[in-house]
Parts: C-alpha cells; sequence; structure tokens
C-alpha cells in the first residue's frame, strides 16, 4: 500500500459535525458570574457574529460548509494522511501507525480550518476588523491569513514574551497585512493600565484578550475571535475527522485508537468527534484519547466543576476540567497545550467516559518528536509530539501484547518555527518537570466558583 | 479545475532523463588547471563512489532509479501542482499559470531529490562517512536526512556566518543526526590555518568545500557529496519536471514558459530538462527561463569561457558561464543563487540559445514573494521568489499583449527558515542594488583562464 492516502478536492466534506446532538448528556449551561444563572448566547453578540453565535448553541447534527469556505479549503485541503511504515519499523511494532497532517497549511497547523470561516461569517455581516491575542502565534497567522483572504482588517495582541522571542511569527503575520501588537500594549486603555503598574511585565494571554476584547467591545464594525475552546470552533475542525474517515475507508482500514495533542480541545475535536460519530452511530468501539502535558494535566488531574474561561474571571463560569483559572503552567515550549481549563463538550464526553486522557512528561514528548522526525521526516511542532507520544506508548503496548491494532494520530503541525524547542532539549536544557498533588489542589482548593450538581 | 494536480505514488518516475544524450553540441571536457589538458572521470574517484562518476559522464538518456530510492522519495513525492488561481486573479492575467511545489519535502526544498540517491549509492559500495559544505543550510539538512535514513555518518562544514546566524538550520541537521562545524574549524589542517591567520573570519563557501574535501580524501571510507553543478546532481533533480509533465497532461494542459530559480543550476534543470526533451523528442517551443539575481548576473552578464568551480581555483576548469571565480556577490538572502558560475550543461544550453536567462532586482523578488504569499498562502523561499518574479513578469506581459500563456514555475522552497529575509524587506532594509557594467568588466578582467575555442 502506499505511504500517502490523498482525496480530491470534490472529495472535501461538505458539513461539519456537531456533535452535541449525540451525546448522551448534553453539556450544561454557562452561568453568570453574578447571579449564577445560565446565560444565553445573547451574551455574544457584541463580540460574534450572528452566524456563529448561532454555530455556538445549535443542536443541529451537520452544519453546511459554505462554498466560499470550501473554496479557501482547497489551498491546502483536503490534507494528506501517511501510514507511517517508518515509524513501525522503528519501533518494531504489530501495530499499524496512521498519521492525519495538518501542517501543510499555510501556516502550518489545523487552526487555519477555524479562522477561514471565522472571518468569512464575519465578513457576511459587514465586519471591518477582527481583533485576537495569541501565544506562540499559531492562531494568530492563521486569523491573519484568513482576513487578508476576505480584506477584513486583522490586529492581533500577541503576548510580550512571544513577541519577543518568535519574530518570526509576527513578521509570518505581517506577510498577510495583520497588525500585531506586543501586549500589553498602548493601544488599550488596559494594557495602559497595566505598563503603568508593571512597565517590565511580558504579558500574558489573560492580558492580551483582554485587550483584544476591549478593542473589538469600542466598535460595531469590530468583532472579535477566538481560537479554541468554543464549541465553533470544535465544529469548524471536524472537518480533519470527517477527512480522515474516508482515508481509512480508503485504506480499507479503521483505526481501533484515535490520539490528538490536548489543549483547549479544537484539535482533539476536530479528529476525534466524528471517528465518535462512529461509536454512536454504528456502535463501534473506537478509542478516543487526549493527549496532554504532565505540566498541565487538567483533563488526568484535574475536577469537573464550574470555572471562569479566563485567568481574570471575566468569562462566564463554564463547566469544565480544571486546574483552577489562576493556575500558572511551567513554560513548556508546546505553548499551545498551556491552558488551564478543557471545553465544555470535552469535558461532558471525558465525565462519561465516553474518550480517555493521557499526561506525557516533556523529557518522553521531544523523545517522541525525534524519533518521529527520524522516521518520518518531518520533524512535529512541540504540541503535536504530545500525540505522537501517546501513539508512540500504544504502540509499544501492542508489542508487548503481541496484538495488532490500528493507531490513527493527529500531526496538527509542523515545528519549523519551533526549533529553538528541539535546540533546548538536545543542549539536555529540558528537564523532568514533576507536579505535586499538593501544588494541584493547592490550586482547586483556592477555588469558589459552583460545584457541578 | 481543482487546484491542485496530484500523482499516486506508482507514477513516480522510473528513470532519471540524462539530457547530454539529446544535446546538439555536448558539453566541453573538463579540463587539468596545469596541463590544460581534457581531465577524465578517474580523477573523482577520491572523492565520489564509482556509480555517481558513472552517472556524471554518462550518455545514456535514461538512468533507472534505484527501488529504494524510489521507496524514500514516497515519503514526499510525488510533490503536487498547484494552478496558481488565486495570483492569475491578483494579477488580472489571461495567463494560467501552476507552480510545482518542492516544499513539500522534509527539509522543505528540493535537495533532498539528489541528497537521498548520492547517500543511497554511498552506502552501496560501503561508505561510512560523507562530509559536506553548506551555506545557507538547505543542502546540508538534505543530505543530513538521507544520510541519517542509511546509517551514514554525515559531518556538514557550515559556514561560520550562516552557523551563528541561522541556528535553526543547524538544529535541524541534528535533529537528523549530523555533526555540524562551523567552518573554518579546528578539525581540518586548512581550517587551523585559516583560523590562525584569521581568528575572526566568517568564513566562506570556498573554504567549507575545502575543508570537506579534506575530510573526504584522507580516509577511504568516507567521501564527500555536492547538492549542485555537477551532472549527476541535475540528473537526480530531472525527478521534478517528469512529474510535472504528467500533471500537466492530468490538467489537460501544456506549459508555453517553464520557469526556474538558478543558483548552480540543479532547481532549473530539475523542472525545464523534461520539457526541453519535449522540444527535442516531438519539436515543440517550449521557452525555458532561468531566473537569476541582478546582483550575481552570470547568465544574463557573464562571458561564457573556462573558470575555475570555486574560489580557491583548485577545482578543474569547467566551460561555463562566470563572473569570474572570485566575484563575490552581494550579501542577499537568497544565499543558494550566490554562485559565481553556472554548470556545464546549462551553459552549453544557453550558449546554443535552447534556454533564456532572466535577472530580478531584489526588490522585485520581494515583492514578488510577497504578492505569491497573499495569494497562494505559502511563503517563498527567496530562492523561489526569483523564479516567481519572471512567472509574474510573464504573465503581465500577456495582459498587456491580451494572449493567454500557460506559465508553469518551480516553487522550489517554502521561506519558514527564512523569515528575517522577510523581516528586513518590512522593514525597508532591503535596497536595490545595482551592479555596474565595470564591476562586471574588472571581475571578468581578472581570469587568466582560457577561453572556449
Amino acid at each position: 500500500m502506499e505511504r500517502k492516502i490523498l482525496l480530491s478536492e470534490k472529495e472535501i466534506p461538505e458539513q461539519w459535525y456537531n456533535i452535541i446532538a449525540d451525546m448522551p448528556n448534553k453539556p450544561l449551561p454557562p452561568l453568570h458570574p453574578g447571579t449564577l444563572e445560565p446565560i444565553g448566547p445573547e451574551a455574544l453578540a457584541p463580540l460574534f457574529p450572528m452566524e456563529l453565535i448561532k454555530q455556538e448553541v445549535t443542536t443541529d447534527k451537520y452544519v453546511t460548509i459554505p462554498d466560499e469556505v470550501r473554496h479557501i479549503y482547497s489551498i491546502w485541503r483536503p490534507t494528506p494522511m501517511f501510514r507511517a511504515y517508518n515509524l513501525e519499523k522503528l519501533l518494531d511494532t504489530p501495530a499499524k501507525i496512521y498519521y492525519k497532517y495538518e501542517g501543510v497549511s499555510p501556516t502550518g497547523s489545523h487552526k487555519p480550518n477555524t479562522a477561514v470561516p471565522q472571518a468569512y461569517y464575519n465578513k457576511m455581516e459587514g465586519v471591518k476588523k477582527i481583533t485576537t491575542e495569541t501565544g506562540a502565534g499559531q492562531w494568530g497567522s492563521a486569523l491573519s491569513f484568513a482576513c487578508q483572504h476576505f480584506g477584513i482588517e486583522c490586529e492581533v495582541y500577541m503576548v510580550r514574551l512571544s513577541y519577543d522571542h518568535k519574530p518570526y511569527r509576527k513578521v509570518m503575520m505581517n506577510t498577510w497585512g495583520a497588525k500585531v501588537h506586543p501586549s500589553p500594549s498602548e493601544a488599550t486603555e488596559i494594557g495602559k493600565k497595566i505598563l503603568a503598574e508593571y512597565p517590565d511585565t511580558t504579558g500574558s494571554l489573560g492580558i492580551a484578550i483582554s485587550e483584544a476584547i476591549e478593542v473589538a467591545a469600542k466598535d460595531e464594525h469590530t468583532k472579535y475571535a477566538l481560537g479554541s475552546v468554543l464549541n465553533h470552533v470544535k465544529l469548524h475542525q471536524t472537518i480533519i475527522g470527517q477527512e480522515a474517515i474516508k482515508q481509512m475507508e480508503k485504506a480499507g482500514d479503521m483505526p481501533d485508537i484515535v490520539i490528538a495533542p490536548f489543549g483547549g480541545g479544537s484539535n482533539f475535536a476536530g479528529l476525534a468527534f466524528p471517528f465518535l460519530r462512529l461509536n454512536f452511530d454504528e456502535g463501534r468501539n473506537i478509542r478516543c484519547i487526549a493527549s496532554e502535558p504532565a505540566s498541565c494535566p487538567k483533563l488526568t488531574r484535574g475536577v469537573f466543576r464550574y470555572d471562569f474561561g479566563d485567568t481574570a474571571g471575566m468569562t462566564p463560569l463554564l463547566p469544565m476540567y480544571t486546574l483552577g483559572h489562576d493556575f500558572v503552567p511551567a513554560p513548556i515550549h508546546a505553548g499551545g497545550l498551556r491552558y488551564h481549563g478543557a471545553g465544555v463538550i470535552v469535558s461532558q464526553l471525558l465525565k462519561d467516559k465516553l474518550i480517555e486522557a493521557r499526561a506525557h512528561d516533556n523529557l518522553e514528548v521531544f523523545s517522541a518528536g525525534v524519533k518521529f522526525a527520524q522516521a518520518e521526516g518531518i520533524i512535529p511542532a512541540p504540541e503535536a509530539a504530545h500525540g505522537i507520544a501517546t501513539a508512540i506508548a500504544e504502540a509499544e503496548k501492542c508489542k508487548q501484547e503481541g496484538v495488532s491494532r490500528t493507531i490513527l494520530v493527529n500531526l496538527c503541525g509542523h515545528g519549523n518555527f519551533d526549533m529553538k524547542a528541539y535546540q533546548d532539549y538536545f543542549a539536555g536544557n529540558i528537564v523532568k518537570h514533576e507536579l505535586t498533588q499538593k501544588e494541584i489542589e493547592a490550586s482547586i482548593a483556592k477555588l469558589t466558583t459552583p460545584l457541578i450538581p
């Protein structure tokens, strides 16, 4: 069989899949932090276009992808699936390993899958400018690319630490015409206030979100966009898993285990939800595993309760697996996975034991990344290497047990902009990070938010 | 029609195409710099395995690609061809523009096309270690990747300036197990000698070549590898154009104009030679244009005569278009195109007016690169942007003349490791570089090498 399983552009799925329709227990509603009453979609109207708000709350099983979005998707989609023959050989495993490769997108990750429809719906509703935050820069790059296609102005608040350390991500955003501010910035009230108080701060994602929201809230032609966590973001990413099902069928195979890295949930949701649909609709038993960093283990060691989505406690309360909203993860290189909580859909699925989770130490992650690069040729982003670590662990288990299983992993992005991380690994500067039970309990104990009934 | 024209792995060509068989005037022989007598292939034996030497001088029209090489090619080949609909729209041109994208390879350029067979033939002949030089790092990365696959040790001498300025290329080579020395280094006699004399030197490709050759010449199990200029390198790259012909046929089209960037010639040869075969065999009139930097215009402003391949004058004398072997091009970002001469096959073809050449200023090149990134999503390497500049110029000519022509360009690599170049461009630090006729004449006037009879 060939290494690459390719689809034609005609095979780009025509609908996104909404797992909420099939969930036995629907996610609990978000609560107003003051009244503790459920809040409705109207609360989102100042920040998001109406069509995205509808998608956020819809219970329809499928949502049609606009032709214009499918047309832009075709710049890089369908993405290839690979059979990892070389990795299988390196591991000497009876397992069959496949990977779906999202790194072929213009920005090198899965993020444009949602950036493009978000920019599209904003355009349709006459929005002139979109603001957003970015940490490592993947999301900011994706939104810049998408906005440039629709002629929408894009303003990115980039955490000062990344702005200074990752200048090339900023250049990439500039190439697609975006304006990038180091955050905190002088461009917003909240930014000015923080700079006055802490002139030397390196910023945080929480601050950058506040700045982006402030700008969007002030102007009726400006909206805000988010790259993970929310339901509509997960919805858009299901394009990945739906293509993957077609590709597995083409290969005459079907995964026993589906694996993806886990930050806010959009990466995992993108690959896994369409396979979970097969479990729901066809009674299959496909195991879906979310791979998280041991230094930010909300799924494997967090609690399931209401918590804020941001550090400052300004969002609605969301029912999620969390480490506490002011938990500060170690500064690992997989910046995309450093988030204290899990999106509400994934949290409910984990609670209901419909998915699994697994945590990996940083050293194990980079060892997996290097093995993959040596065998398959692609140097994975540190985020992607978490999924590979789980895949390798499962393949080794197959070897020990003497059974063959089919494993599919989401290679969500390449590491071309992350070579500093590999440099640190080779130099021995990446160390095992032990997070004690005490530290986790201390962070959770600070929570005063409601428990899940 | 779809944007992407894809081939299956079964369609990877089974032979490389050797244009020498079809050339009306064969390239003149290399000369011994002392005796000025033609030299034979045996002179290459200490440095290259016998099979590559045979390929260097063969007059067979086709050379079979070993199955093992085709198997490794299948990691990234066949590479996709794209119809650049968005660029056509941006330029508002009646031209049809296609690009063949070599940036999907593990190292992000066309270089692995020859690195893999070179490593393979060395392995077959029991070679334990391969040495090479690298400037910007593309070739060093490709050879590291290839050697790692065959379990051959790889030692790269990287020009000190690039070693210091492009640490991430070094990390990439390390990821595939290569040892990278800044050149000049303490590891060789010539390196030590130069360091003693010029302790602060930033190195040069000429010095790095000398170091790599010194190490290879000293040990019978160690050989040397070169990433461009030589005939066998051009031969291996014809995989690009042969795939491209199949893809154009699949698209129901055929190019009027084929364009590729020009450094030593392997990139251009790779795409263009198989189309020139159609001119020879089928009497077609496909124009093939080599795109070079205005700051290093050997094809458009150089002379055709015997010259050395290296700066120090240690190689055989080669019949080539040259600016003089000690011509020092301006430090443009397209490091891969900063070479004083053209390979012998391409030189003869240009002399015989079977191909064309065109030079572009640096500012025009980056303007083309940004236009391409905005339209097509891929940020091109500065080398690749030269070809795009020619394609845009030809498409604009079509618009002026009101005719449609089909243009095919070799997008030889992505710019993910070249964002510093775009940063400089956006900051206004890239300026028009005027090379006067006097400067060129002065460099050529220094030559004492033989004229072509």
